[in-house]
């Protein structure tokens, strides 16, 4: 009897013992809330105890409420629930090259401060005419224009507006292929819900849009990167990755990369197109710098005929990023599944966003503003150049168009760190290891010529890099 | 030798036959593209083979390209990819009561049709004047307003009117802990992206607003609905649910609810904030309804200060629906998190409608607009009583204010044939299922009063229920 109640005695110890083991960990969050427990079996191998006491440990937790029981799934850590934080699924990134803090210390706007490193124009280079002009007009639309929400595809005028542009970029398209969204953002995100699942993988260039980045964390897939070359992706390292990570989707720009502002050669297009095809891989084309190409590149949308391209895009960038709306041009059987994600999300859109956009793109004004625009983004191209070039700053090409310039240091030289110290001074850059999934562009910076004009940027520049 | 020759050809040709069979159930779509296919060691116990078999079947399939396989996750059929079709996650629903259907239906803009079941009110009753004045005062406004992305919190003028209106209702909230989105919906897919993972269980009222289910449905959580009464959820079935499920969240409406016009008694509003705590349960409450209250109902968030209560909203039901706007009050360690998810996938908002509603709240018409509407839709109410009695169709409670009505058809009537049956006639019902998780609605609707007043409709139910 002394044995046995001695026995007893030390099992309840050992029960103690882990529980009180789990429960620190609960505390440091090396268990966080909401994670679910090891098995019961795992715990007790780990922990070197038998699978009973395990179990008697998880059971006493959960009816004191630390871990919860999930029938058919196991023990979860008890709420307050661990919410999703993108910043936590890259504990390690430097907050100089994370792109979250990049887009939020963009997007907030203080007037004081100078953004050569933002991703868009300033406001007084969009097209504000317009924009002007179709406020008023809607001002007097009907009660359904300015009351209701948009049909599940958008506005059909609009639609067969991107229909005929993509058609003059050699991409046939019907209207009923294209679906208006808030954003290009929107777009890929919708198209992510569709085709993707936690733990898949997708290509991204490297360098590329730091955003990205972001939506695919937010996506919890992995992203890997392919080296980007002047005249597109590396095409062996795509066939290797292809081979090594099975991706279900490859994200790039059409037309001017971002952040590099090179173009794809016909020939890296054809012969990409050859290795998605092989691979059954889907491509998302982001065509929103289309309307900044002076000789506009090639499309893959335009090779493929949309069998596995999908092409997005948006007016953010040429008429106002303050009324939000995108689109996807993608193959018919795909529209119903797409618009389902929009309605389930974000219940469709509103007319009002689609109707200034087509009023604007109607209007006789809207070319000869684009065409003012690439003038003087030519011009902020060369002056921007020209200073940089008086710092020992160097673009890795000098791109046919667009307001992007990739920039590598003088050696040596850190973009993280001179991304701090600028920021002291008021100055937001763009470092370049936020574009890079491998991190190997530390030297390097990308700069938005529109967003140049001052001297100061230059001034704070030389001195950081000097000191 | 002989034998050693025949056991390879058997083995041979049982890898032949596991081939075949998994071909075959590709071809099917048992194993649809894109699905993991089942792990080797459960795959050879169900086809009665040896492991070694299956790893050669999978390992000459993935030679074949008909599989994929992805180091450390498994193989998985080949692409084109399967995307997320939402329809095809409940395939058994009857179209006549599918969430998404009706919601196309009710978005698809044919003058001709009539929608009794849609869920807002039609154009001309929505704060048109405000409308139009705001567009006119913003066609004159900063380039910046015109042009530039939001904040990532949205504007601040807003998200000042919106504490204050909170206030009104007893909800003490700072303008920091308010976040402006592009709808309520996109309120809630941001919380269920912060907060859920696919497999979670989320609580949902038995019936609810039917786009909760899509939405859900897109999150791949698990609904659980909890019967309303017409003081609020059944707390008994919740404490069941709670116990049952360990859901993260619970969805509903605050003050009308959705579809049934109910609204929360102050008492079940406390218990069922009890219940909460003690399970951890974080909830969401949609306050989209808000400004048609007559008396403000209890807010759960009033009652629990934001520590596990997120409240929602919009204007599009009562301002415009035309322009996407909406809104996220939360404790304040969560706003970072939610804008950085904002952020990632949709790059914040745009100003513009953010302006537009804020000019229309501030003017003074817009309180009289809604008292105005208040008045219409008790008229309409009563106008839509009469009609719906007269065909014996009867409502499960008299709403305070609001402009729904949850109403049972006569013994033995099916909502979703009526549906069908008005459909042909150009009339858009609500059959009572589409907002039930257990599906025992089979005999209600949903009218919405503002839609109802075109008497064809009572015309044609007269004749369809006849029929």
């Amino acid at each position: 009897m002394k044995n046995a109640s001695h026995r007893q005695a030390q099992a309840h110890t050992r029960i103690e013992a882990v529980m009180a083991e789990i429960q620190s960990r609960i505390a440091s969050r090396v268990y966080p809330p909401g994670a679910r427990l090891p098995s019961v079996r795992a715990q007790a191998q780990a922990m070197q105890c038998s699978v009973s006491t395990v179990v008697e440990a998880y059971g006493r937790l959960s009816a004191g409420g630390a871990v919860v029981s999930r029938p058919g799934s196991g023990f979860y850590v008890a709420g307050p629930l661990a919410p999703l934080a993108l910043s936590e699924l890259a504990p390690d990134l430097d907050r100089a090259i994370d792109p979250l803090w990049i887009s939020r210390q963009s997007l907030e706007t203080d007037v004081d401060v100078l953004k050569p490193g933002c991703g868009w124009l300033p406001p007084d280079w969009l097209y504000e005419t317009g924009m002007r002009r179709a406020l008023r007009t809607l001002a007097r639309t009907s009660s359904t224009t300015l009351a209701e929400y948009a049909p599940p595809l958008g506005n059909p005028a609009l639609r067969q507006w991107l229909a005929r542009r993509l058609a003059g970029n050699g991409v046939d398209v019907a209207p009923e292929q294209v679906m208006l969204t808030e954003s290009s953002t929107h777009s890929i995100d919708l198209i992510c819900r569709f085709l993707l699942q936690p733990g898949d993988t997708v290509l991204v260039d490297d360098p590329c849009y730091f955003n990205f980045h972001a939506l695919l964390r937010a996506h919890r897939v992995h992203a890997v990167g392919v080296p980007y070359t002047p005249q597109g992706p590396d095409l062996d390292a795509f066939a290797s990755a292809l081979q090594e990570h099975a991706p279900r989707l490859y994200i790039t720009n059409a037309g001017i990369h971002n952040p590099t502002g090179a173009t794809l050669s016909p020939i890296v297009a054809h012969r990409l197109l050859k290795l998605a095809d092989t691979a059954r891989l889907t491509i998302i084309e982001d065509d929103i710098f289309a309307d900044f190409e002076t000789t506009p590149a090639p499309r893959l949308a335009a090779f493929d005929d949309f069998s596995r391209v999908i092409q997005i895009g948006s007016f953010s960038k040429t008429i106002s990023a303050s009324l939000r709306c995108g689109y996807i041009a993608t193959r018919p059987d795909w529209l119903e599944g797409l618009s389902d994600l929009k309605i389930a999300t974000s219940f469709g859109g509103g007319r009002l966003a689609t109707e200034a956009i087509l009023a604007a793109l109607s209007d006789s004004g809207y070319r000869r503003h684009m065409e003012s625009i690439r003038v003087r983004l030519a011009t902020a191209m060369d002056t921007t150049l020209k200073r940089l070039a008086a710092l020992g700053i160097q673009p890795w090409l000098r791109p046919q168009a667009g307001m992007f310039l990739w920039c590598r240091l003088p050696a040596g030289g850190d973009a993280a760190t001179l991304a701090r110290t600028c920021l002291k001074a008021g100055i937001i850059l763009a470092p370049g290891n936020a574009f890079s999934q491998s991190q190997r562009a530390a030297d390097y910076l990308r700069f938005n010529v529109a967003q140049c004009a001052d001297p100061r940027i230059f001034e704070v520049l030389a001195q950081a890099m000097a000191g």
